[in-house]
């Protein structure tokens, strides 16, 4: 692994230098670096991507192909043999891509046979950005798509896997939007102020089952202390906010029915963007509520 | 099985026409109908029930309970067993209380075990009005409870059994209200008019899982055609109405994301009014909704 | 004035009488009715005005120019001296066209001038459908068209002027639609029920001032006995319907600063549909509400 | 007028250096700095206003009375003629209570003198708090209170003016809470982002008019670039803020009526807490919106 270096010393490197400072981000293809060379020195990081990426798009399809070609296939046997890119491994693993049933890997192996017959390379995706379940609805999706769309997706999806890559190799100015962030507010309508003592639980909702992400209890400011996500890129996905607003108002003292009409709230909502801000709030009631994308 | 007649004929029976008319009404006990023939002739059935519910609180203590006492355990031996009244058999049917699993017919025994104990009568509900987990959940808190508490209780609870019996037996006038109503109503306000065509799923939220109750998709007025649940008591438990808004929005041709905000929402909710009216309405756009318990 | 007569009454009459049957309905334009006399038998009232305003349509432009022509100003001095058809006059007279002010006069005056000068006929615009100020916004804005865009609103126009006088006069089967209902609801979602009692105003928003229209109080069912407006067409303009929600809480008794955070809530909409159904309801508690145009 | 000074040297001073620093801060009464002076150092501004109130609090009652009775009428012929304290002076001009119309100055002659003929001293109140019209209102709500109750009263407000006062003469740590902030935010739920560039207007609403206090247009993020009331205390009064909604959603494009459902949204509400955080957010599609009291 090579070590975290700042922007300043990678534009002062030699050529040597800059594409050993910059292997594995781009997976086996050292080429990258050296066709990005010549454009030193990079004012910010991301256009030290964009450099990158250019070097890639100005090759010939052919060389794009291959390019693409030489990625490994999703949750594939090379990922379970060892012979993938560092980061590709603890990429796949954190979603688990590692550890797949027979079935699982079995309903993968075929997906990516299928993929690789119809198109020539592998299926590419930047699974950082991904639940699982995301990845098999786009797997499906993409099977149906034109060769000339795929290969643009592969690269964006590239351009998209680099990027995260690079700016945990790369210090400095003018960093690319790697990051988003999931927050909530829960506000007590009825009194005029903030719920505090909400219980939140956060839920990634999935074909096969439910998985808790987060919890967290409001506070003086109807908010968590820290966002339910933040500080990485959202998977694009499906998610589930449960507040426990009955146990809330119950505590209040107010006089509800035993049972009271709002118990457990869910928030159901599906994630889009992996570097944007998802605020949903919760305006409630005993009796009513409302939530939207907010900001 | 007596047959349906009206409140005329039945104020103008003889005694022992009159008791064999409400004959199974109250279980085991004609003595009832005995202590309120003397009130007719009654102007309403709720006048009625009053009149047998009255001839029933006027007899001392240890009678109350020895009446009580005659009601069965609830999923009990005589119920396998075939010893109870039809009425009976038929309301314990309804909440699959005759068909329990050897565990939960267990827990029931241990429940009826201790409460018989502690009270010394059964344990008393319209079954009903209830869900098989408010049942659980009623039995656990009554349990708690004084003895002259649950004596009243269980009173009233044979108030709501016989209640719901008399008005299928006796037609006429006047009648109490013994059923509820849950409806909905989907307005899209991303184009201020009704949403037609939105999928509605009702369930029940049990502890031990769901279950599908109604399915329905909105007309032109964004309602559905029937009320979810009407014509009888609403079951006191927990339910979950699912709305199909995200197919409804990509339906309507708007520019959303492929994995749009909003797909399924789930509206959870608590029915604690058997005899009530619940409309819960979801207000919806495709980043945005609120729902309140309306009318 | 002819009297009211049914639609069977007026399919079996001859030429000469159900001319005199329709006369008054199309200004000054008895060839209207005989144009449409061959079409006979009309099956409904919508028909029949179909078969009226086809009789118009399909002659030359130059006859519908001519037809238009024969309309009289708006508020103008025929309007004054008397010499315009019946109707016209209490149409005129309804918004008060008829005792203008002087400068409110010459303020038509110019418009009427100024678009007969550019199109070769009157303005004409159905007045039982508009507020004053809606006219003038209108006159305003239709000055900029196109002749022919302004001959056929025209047109439009004398349909909707003649549907309204052609249900006064003939009844039966298959009425058009010619009238609009603004209704409200306050729903109290603090404690989960119709707010019962509270003051409501609906006001007319004019440019020069605010007229006051309705005045009720809500129900048990949070709805008011009538519709704010019904039975009538909508007037196409602004309106503010205005909550004494404050008050409301105040007799509940809620525990709330002396000065509450709500008091009268103004909702103000404008109305562009005058046979629409404009549903406005409000869902408040002391801290919050929501509205939105329902059904 | 005495310069500002920090905490800590106000702590070192000697007692006539002490009772010098605070001229001005208690009315007509150097006796509250002196009776003060024993409990240095003071470990926050807050604490030192704490110290000066207990000086006037540990008085018998016949002294606190003629120390409200040596504050000047509100608007009165003190005020007119110049004769009443230069903070004073400051702080009825800001209110305009310096230019009252004949009318209105006898309207507060009167009531002044009603005041001082029920309870012997003169109606104190902390201007700075109230718009013109809560003045009134709480002269004639006080007018019927009880004469221990409002001794307690004008000895809080007279607490609400000092402590406004000290924090413009004393710096340090421990400053009391004095300001309040009026802000707000408009959601554009129908696209599902922040709205931007929405005209909001602020007004005063009073019994004689409105007064536009404040504009502004929102930002990227929906916001004010700055609150529309901050720095200084909220007035206790009625506000309106009006939202350009229909202007904004017909720059955006969307295929609405000509005169669309909503224009401008008014949203009135009183302000009951000048020292407060009022968040009033406007969440709106053409078709609805709604808002509450936020954080």
């Amino acid at each position: 692994m090579t070590e975290t270096l700042s922007l300043q010393q990678l534009n002062e490197l030699d050529e040597a230098g800059f594409i050993a400072a910059l292997d594995g981000i781009f997976e086996h293809a050292p080429w990258v670096a050296a066709g990005a060379y010549a454009r030193r020195p990079f004012a910010t990081v991301t256009a030290l991507h964009g450099g990158l990426m250019q070097a890639v798009m100005e090759r010939p399809e052919e060389e794009r192909v291959a390019f693409v070609a030489a990625h490994p296939d999703l949750a594939g046997k090379a990922a379970r043999a060892g012979a993938i890119a560092p980061a590709s491994v603890s990429e796949q693993a954190g979603l688990g891509l590692d550890r797949l049933s027979d079935t699982e890997y079995e309903r993968f192996e075929r997906l990516n046979a299928a993929y690789r017959a119809r198109f020539g390379f592998p299926f590419v995706i930047c699974v950082r950005r991904q639940t699982r379940d995301a990845i098999l609805d786009a797997f499906e999706a993409r099977l149906a798509h034109e060769r000339a769309q795929e290969l643009a997706t592969a690269l964006d999806e590239i351009g998209h896997i680099t990027r995260l890559r690079l700016v945990e190799r790369v210090t400095g100015a003018g960093l690319p939007k790697t990051t988003g962030r999931l927050s909530t507010h829960v506000l007590d309508t009825h009194k005029g102020a903030p719920a505090q003592g909400v219980k939140v639980e956060l839920f990634e909702v999935g074909a096969s089952g439910r998985a808790l992400l987060a919890q967290a209890v409001t506070n003086a400011d109807g908010r968590t202390a820290a966002p339910l996500i933040g500080d990485v890129p959202l998977r694009i996905g499906t998610y589930e906010i449960v507040f426990a607003i009955g146990a809330y108002f119950a505590a209040r003292g107010l006089d509800l029915p035993e049972k009271p009409f709002l118990g457990e709230v869910p928030i159901r909502f599906s994630i889009s963007e992996p570097e944007g801000h998802y605020h949903v709030p919760l305006v409630a009631t005993p009796w009513s509520y409302s939530t939207y994308r907010g900001s």
